[in-house]
């Protein structure tokens, strides 16, 4: 099987992607599920999801690291351990990881949500969906790639590598070195442009929470792209 | 000063950029002008470099490490070693880097072409240029980041970090902890897609040529895109 690691989200997909964006948003994803979420509506656009509003259903997101006007939470993991949100829709939309997940979701088979957290729930699940490829998309910041989320891909990648025998692109040799030459997560995710950027806002306990590994069982899963709707669910 | 590295060109460069592409196409540019070519001229594409043929013109490049019917060379420095363009204009256009040359020329102040061949004296000519940013673009293959240039890029941030105090962008991050991993640049160079590709069709040969770091103290300048064109001198 083909283990493949886009550290920017790139044309089409074919099979079984992970999507990361460790800071923040698979992570937040992955505990409005813990936290009993019906389902995570990714929206396209800051409009699209103030468009959303609705009974039952919750506004997430940020851009540049804040809330946003309107919205009902940010894009805090922390925060959103805070709430429950049984029989709700939780719509997120972030800077960079709804749009990976929606560039994933317009082609590939199965789409996953992938952080440190659920990091060996989303390789197991992976493994047993894939048939030819397992692609991890690194979200990146801005269009470059993100030294975060290219650690994250690489724990994946060594999880993954462990339950069977992969051919690997310069991705995953890249991720994977990267993981190897560094242990201790909070070094990347603290030094990566994301991560100073939330310490310099006070936000540096969301870096230490995203940056515990496999503490989550939960996967977020894309349900449908009916009607553009692009859907994940804790299946 | 700011060291940031694109593992992809992106965007648009405000200070002094060394454009990457290890294999082969920054390498060679290098050998030409080794070889005393008057100028390189990075060309659009196949059919701009056909129409560009004339007296004291080599036209040389590839599509999928391959020679283009018509073009009077391939890609590779060690057949580009064998000749002398005294009084030549050498016409380049290769699958990935000469985009990416393209790209920095059109907005940076200074471009200079840089690969593990003239690697220390690309880094010291970029720190006797930049102002407030060096930045390293990898070519990187086919929209993706690639191992070889990764690897090259932080084989240059080395170099430079020994010259001098630099602020790293995720991307310096990335590949100086690849360059620290892996010392041998013939493991990098030789698992990396291009690198395989290039030895299924027996030239093996380049890899272990564009390998050899900082045996030339040449490097490919941007002198002019008056009209359009983008030509390199050694200067
Ligand atoms: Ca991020
Ligand atoms: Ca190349
Ligand atoms: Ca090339």
């Amino acid at each position: 099987m083909r283990l493949r690691v886009d550290l920017l989200p790139h044309g089409e997909y074919s099979d079984t992607v992970i999507v990361v964006d460790v800071l923040r948003a698979t992570t937040t994803a992955t505990v409005f599920l813990e936290h009993h979420a019906d389902r995570l509506l990714f929206s396209g656009s800051i409009e699209e999801s103030l468009g959303m509003k609705a009974e039952n259903t919750i506004i997430a997101g940020e851009r540049g690291g804040l809330a946003v006007a309107g919205f009902d939470l940010g894009n805090s993991p922390i925060e959103a351990g805070a709430g429950s949100y049984a029989g709700k829709t939780v719509v997120m939309n972030t800077t960079n990881g709804t749009y990976a997940a929606r560039v994933a979701s317009a082609s590939a088979k199965h789409v996953l949500l992938g952080a440190l957290r659920n990091a060996h729930a989303a390789a197991r699940k992976a493994k047993g969906l894939a048939v030819e490829e397992i692609a991890i998309v690194c979200s990146g910041e801005r269009g470059r790639a993100s030294l975060d989320d290219t650690y994250t891909a690489g724990v994946l990648c060594e999880y993954l590598l462990a339950m069977g025998e992969f051919t690997l692109n310069d991705g995953a040799r890249i991720a994977l070195t990267l993981r190897r030459q560094v242990g201790d997560p909070i070094e990347p995710l603290s030094s990566s442009s994301g991560g100073m950027s939330l310490e310099s806002k006070g936000l540096g306990e969301d870096i230490r929470f995203c940056a515990r590994i496999s503490e989550s069982t939960i996967v977020p899963t894309l349900q449908s792209t009916q009607d553009g709707q692009v859907i994940f669910v804790s299946s």
